[in-house]
């Protein structure tokens, strides 16, 4: 029979993003309002280790649900790979009397989670934050939302300049082994283009594109690009392959880099950060462990920790026709 | 057998909301793209009567997917309310050679569109634009997630003024018979009480609700009031019914009004108009009319537009949950 | 010989105002910078009589610089306008070793400090913080330049649903004494019209500049009302005015309100807020007091506070006329 | 004696700014409002000798105060280098019957039309727009104090990231030869150091400063960094060289680019594009040529346009000094 939870813990481990703070609120409340103990882990895996704690109660979490970033702080921890590092933390949390644990992150934070859970048999629940919404078992993750307004945003600026200039822009957006980010802010932006990492353009036909869109009367045209796109070129080498083969156009590059994952979270995210708080407690208090909470059909649902790893998101490719058919 | 359609007319109708612009560019798009012709109906039905129609090739909607309004203007229509008028529309369709109509609007378009159906065997197609969320076969209407994000940031605003002074507000949102706006906004941006038309929360738990969260600790508290709350009073109402009954508060109102509707729309609207206007299309190329499209578990569907405009949306009643657990 | 200056209390007072905390944070750090100690004092002369007082170091302000409202908190104080509060707010600085005061907020504030200073001849430094731009002795105030763009937002927002929909409207924006605000926002909106308390333009002026502005091919138009205009009439009253008297509009009213005075603080206000602690507290140490820093001519300078309480600011003429010509 | 000037050519020149299209819209309306003509000239000097040219009048230039970039395009002209290029450009310009010229552009546009002038004694009017307010006879450039707001609100996201994996971050805004975006905005985003074209701060000095930084208890730093620093180090030799010298820090590099010359103009700049519109058009029609319009001391102000060009802006050393005290 499960232990009774009498306080969690609640950490952010990886790379930060828009809506870990309303989540961290929402963990903390939650807990009040079930009248149980709360406490902060710092740094993510790398405090837990130090432990580095801090008891938290309602009061502690407000006027933070419009912050981006996270007050917890992140870090990565070598020593956490390791069984004694781990052990350490294991101390801590005993130490500390912590019962279970609320890990807001990615898929390195959910495998550090598992292996923890496997070792010491302790409680651990995850919730995805991430701006990539690269993970198994939810249709969003926390920051993605926040994150194409961002992007979208900045590239409506890009555009002013562009049009006035009669110029064509590669936007290097986020986005190492998923297109989701590129794929929507491409279509949300006007994009004539869209590089992924899932689907291989190919050069020629990019530059085809190019051709077909100049001849159509667009005097300006805005290519979005993810980090790690198929075709393998990084902007800067597009530009001067384009530059080399195409004389229509006045190429420039921009990469938009980590702004991306700032600023005060949308709506969108602000609530589902405050619903998978909920959720995240009340599925431990109820004796569920190894889980990962996340929005499938608008719906709060349960995710077994390793299918969200190992499972495999795709992109939408109904959006890849959209965007193709916007392009004429 | 249905005739082959070579022509489509697109309108916006009813209240203007964020992403309608977006949804007329992706319709006309999507027109070229199928090598069709498109025309734009000036100011809804008040326009399809008067003949006022403008060709629209994919050049005529470049640099509106970021615009708030209509670039084909709204308006409302006694006229159209006539079968004279209905015929007079009918008419100048028929002179134009549309062969089928796509309208952007709300309940009363979408009511408008079937009865003109209904005596004319004109395929009509809707995509449901406007702020309330209020229609049913869709998750999401066009507009309804950029209106979010601008109620939020607005009341991040009169927060840091209610905190700054100890202050309680009322902020009154848009939404005459749907709370969406209100339970949404109100989670997002920390409100302490959100009062909708779907629920009678009652004026004595208000008062209940704002002592103890008076005790808990919090210094200032927003209350955030829809348009038709249960309760049945305005937010100066309330204003005097709280003061006149608390005095550890000093109350504001702030109506927001119609600043709710403009706005560049969110990349989730604009991509959402992308895809729409091309599943309206594309129905109305398969022989499909008297649906509305809309997105359901994320993706593109059909509802019988009679069903839309009957059917009736339901609040998620996880939030009213969140929202109390929230107020901890 | 004035006595040496080695802790200063900081507080704000009025209104709050986006800038305040950068103003904040820099008497903080320029404290620091200085190696002498400084207080802050919370809720203005409130607090300072319940010597409500917190050490502040150069940490202590991280993060606020872009802040909203004020975190040293604001309020209205009746017993600080008896000579007995007054008595007592003494006592509690003497008590905490603080030598000298920088206030920042208006008019008001300011009375209050001159009147401190005359009877305990205790040295006082003033900051204008409001977002209204009616103190003399600076051209700029703290937050006014935010209110600017905030408003200017919101009103953009609004002409998209005007223009939608061949409206007409009315927009109240803040100033009860100075139509600073109306002004520019009129000016940088677009506005057809601005109706201010220092000029009375005349209701059958504003009819005749409306019916030429329709005239001239104009299907939507904005009239930006400050508070206290000098028509005397509130937008509602404007509303039904002309609808009783011009047929071609259907006219629409927006308060703006609170929001007004919130949100983050434009680099402008970040950047002046910062030279103006710096300015006050290195004038206290200079042996000054009873002056108002300011911004004139684009240089920090000192106003004596008792012209800076009756000075009157006078606003641009020149900007009517732009108005004017810009409105055909 | 000038010849009566009936009608007006205005063009914009040079890289885009927010603003432009404020000032456009204030030249036409200021002819409209004087009974004379007005001609758009598309693309700077290129479209001048392409007689790229269309008539302008008051509700052409409706909808754009607004919006960024400029309706009127810009670009680099080669043939206006020479003698035939400029002479050409002079035969489209008298037989349009344009009998003088408003330049919205910089230093490279106003150096054309001084060589015009004097050539073709053809009256020219210059208004200052671009990002750098680098400009000689204006304390303000059209679309500078945009781009403050742009880029602080961009380090405001990246200071979320920054401070929550306790990173340096290098930021890179433009300014090849004026830091006066890099020291606004190193100021009023909290910026630990300011590097700037017209000061050698020295790397020692940067370290030195970095460390003091950490030990004062600093977990993030943000180093703003001009393009045309004086140290002579791209933001990627700074990243590399401190991470040589300093283990304390995880540096990351953001290059901002061009989506600091895009975006809504903020009200400032509306008010002053509108200002100086008119006065640019009222000074021509008063006989003056050879001008830039220019804001000094508030006030509305005249400069010889070689003045203009030879002129050199200075920075305010007075912020290097507030900078240095903020970063306590």
């Amino acid at each position: 029979m499960p232990k009774t939870i009498k306080k969690i813990g609640v950490m952010t481990s990886g790379g930060d993003s828009p809506g870990m703070n309303a989540a961290i609120r929402s963990v903390v409340r939650t807990c009040a309002y079930h009248k149980i103990e709360c406490v902060g882990i710092y740094r993510g895996f790398e405090g837990m280790i130090e432990g580095d704690f801090k008891s938290m109660d309602a009061r502690s979490v407000k006027d933070i649900i419009n912050k981006g970033g996270t007050v917890l702080k992140s870090a990565r921890s070598q020593e956490f790979r390791t069984v004694e590092g781990r052990k350490t933390a294991h101390d801590k949390l005993i130490e500390a009397n912590v019962d279970a644990l609320v890990i807001i992150g990615g898929d390195g934070s959910f495998t550090g989670a598992l292996i923890f859970n496997n070792e010491f048999d302790f409680p651990v629940m995850g919730i995805p934050g991430t701006i990539d919404n690269d993970i198994f078992g939810t249709t969003h993750t926390l920051g993605y939302d926040t994150a194409l307004n961002t992007v979208v945003e900045v590239i409506d600026k890009i555009r002013d300049t562009a049009s006035s200039h009669n110029r064509l822009f590669f936007v290097e957006v986020m986005g190492r082994d998923a297109g989701h980010i590129a794929l929507n802010v491409g279509v949300g932006a006007g994009a004539e283009e869209i590089l992924i990492p899932e689907e291989d353009l190919g050069l020629d036909r990019l530059l085809e594109s190019l051709r077909r869109s100049k001849q159509s009367g667009k005097s300006s045209s805005i290519v979005v690009v993810a980090e790690g796109d198929k075709i393998g070129k990084s902007v800067f080498e597009l530009k001067d392959y384009v530059e080399a083969n195409m004389t229509e156009y006045e190429v420039r590059v921009s990469v938009l880099g980590h702004m991306q994952r700032g600023g005060p979270p949308s709506c969108f995210d602000r609530v589902l950060a405050s619903r998978m708080g909920v959720k995240a407690v009340e599925s431990l208090l109820d004796g569920q462990t190894n889980y990962m909470v996340g929005l499938l059909n608008d719906v709060m649902a349960l995710t077994p920790l390793d299918h969200a790893v190992k499972g495999k998101t795709k992109i939408n490719l109904e959006l890849l026709r959209v965007s193709e058919i916007m392009s004429t």
